[in-house]
């Protein structure tokens, strides 16, 4: 017998627990090719809120009554496929399901050796390759270049900040707590962090913090921060849309100043990311983020939550910035 | 004696023809190593509304009751520069003035055997640098894209949909009339022109034309035109932000949807082009589009105002739409 996660209603703006189901159900062995898998970490990201819309998008919606899904890493623990033994754990998009089969298709081996298997699920996986790669394919960061970015303290935020001290930026975080500005000061290194519920006036205290203008501003929330943002941007700067997790929950599209007189002036650039585009950049993302693990350049925290049970719950706190770095649930 | 163009008001909003004063004035005669020029035809360009604002910007802006100034063919009429002969013609930034002195840098020969001295205000001027390069730098165009312009029928949109056909595009164009939309379907091979002025639902017009999908907007209008646009591009689509023409004469920031969210679900990018970052990619620019001037690729019309008193009404005819192509005062 297994738990599983169901998607039961399409939230019409933020979603709730009642949106989710949890069932028992039975779970058949492994058939000939597959593998049986027990889920030990569950990915919860902001992006899933996409997801239950029913609407185009670059992966398919969620369907009623059917699991959620997201990363996963799992412990192999029947294997009637050769490519994976007992006892290995993988990472992949898997249901939320305590356990599973799988055909191995999309599961990659997780070595355990580098770091610790839910950093798989982060520095080491989808936040960590994003962070990494829409600051290589759009950021272009050099040295001396000053970088803002957003959800500061959350999983993708977090390593951009570092990635940028790490490239020689004087590096700007906007994050949603007086601890979280201190965790992105004192412990990542960041040049300053400034904490957007308690900032009145976002254009003049960017103005204050960043003297030299803005180069980058790497966006994972939208709305009002991008407007300030836009407002302190130095000529040629690179606004990387990667998030916007201030209108995921919105019914309608937000308005706001319209950015393409400044975009002129400055002849500046946005543009949106998403990781899944850059596959074949994965390994070599994959190897750089590594070392740098192993170096001590780069720091991870992560807000795990404990038991399965708690996977709705904890997929809501992000809309609540209540992850501090990757949030995962630990089943 | 010369007539000079003075600018004497700060406009708020639209501006009008009594923010400029015409004045006679005696001009001196050359002296060492200057020429005496005689202007034959001078620019009136949108982006010189952006200069009657006291902000910073990519050029200054214009001061009171000093001469405006714009790109200007000009006869050599008098010379103590051994690097211009009498009658020979220069293009160059220039006063807005029938005659003066110049002591020749920025001045470039024209070559009258390749086009009439206006056309180096027009197609080999800056509106054909900014179609050429802001379609080389950003549009970077495919054969079966499917390209939009704003500003259609004007200076640039005109040599930019003439473009994308030479390079196997789809084009669509939109402009205010019916008149130009003929222009464009007629004349310059357009695949498709809309009237923005009788079109009531510009999203679904668009859908209906683009069956493929929006690959480049290049946009010279921004505003609403955009917001439709928006709704409507393809994947990794790129949108040219050369002008917001429908925003020059606001006195505050536009407010209209917020983009973020489509640029991320599109992967796709906005970015401002400026003619003037790239100088040292004119002499390429050029050779090219001379090379499909004479090859008969493209064809560029101008509205030509006759009389120098006439310069402020023709500037302020910009915002309403008055030109086919081009707009230059014969003097």
């Amino acid at each position: 017998m297994s738990k599983t996660v169901l998607f039961k209603n399409r939230p019409a703006g933020k979603p709730a627990t009642s949106d989710f189901e949890i069932i028992n159900e039975k779970i058949p062995g492994p058939g000939e090719g597959e593998v049986l898998l027990k889920a030990h970490y569950i990915s919860v990201d902001p992006y899933l809120r996409g997801r239950m819309r029913d609407e185009e998008s670059y992966i398919p919606p969620f369907k009623l009554d059917e699991p959620m899904e997201s990363m996963v890493v799992a412990e192999v623990i029947a294997s009637k496929n050769h490519n994976f033994e007992e006892g290995e754990f993988v990472s992949g998009m898997l249901k939320w399901k305590e356990l599973q089969t799988s055909g191995g298709t999309g599961l990659n081996r997780v070595d355990a050796e580098l770091a610790p298997p839910s950093a798989f699920l982060g520095v080491l996986g989808l936040t960590g390759l994003t962070a990494f790669l829409a600051l290589d394919k759009i950021g272009k960061l050099r040295a001396g270049d000053t970088m803002v970015v957003s959800g500061a303290a959350g999983a993708v935020g977090s390593i951009v900040g570092q990635i940028g001290k790490i490239k020689g930026c004087m590096v700007v975080g906007i994050a949603g707590s007086d601890e979280k500005v201190r965790y992105l000061e004192e412990k990542l290194g960041f040049d300053k962090g400034i904490n957007y519920n308690t900032t009145e006036d976002m254009e003049t205290v960017l103005r204050q913090v960043c003297t030299d203008g803005v180069d980058v501003y790497f966006d994972n929330v939208g709305g009002e921060i991008l407007d300030a943002v836009l407002q302190v941007i130095n000529k040629d700067a690179r606004i990387i849309n990667c998030g916007a997790i201030a209108h995921y929950n919105e019914t309608e599209i937000p308005t706001g100043p319209r950015p393409e007189g400044i975009l002129i002036k400055k002849t500046a650039l946005m543009q949106g990311f998403l990781v899944r585009d850059h596959v074949k950049d994965f390994g070599r993302a994959l190897r750089q983020l590594s070392l740098w693990l192993e170096e001590g350049k780069l720091e991870y925290d992560e807000t795990i939550v404990e038991g399965f049970d708690k996977l709705p719950e904890a997929f809501l706190g992000l809309f609540e910035g209540r992850n501090v770095g990757k949030m995962v649930v630990k089943v």
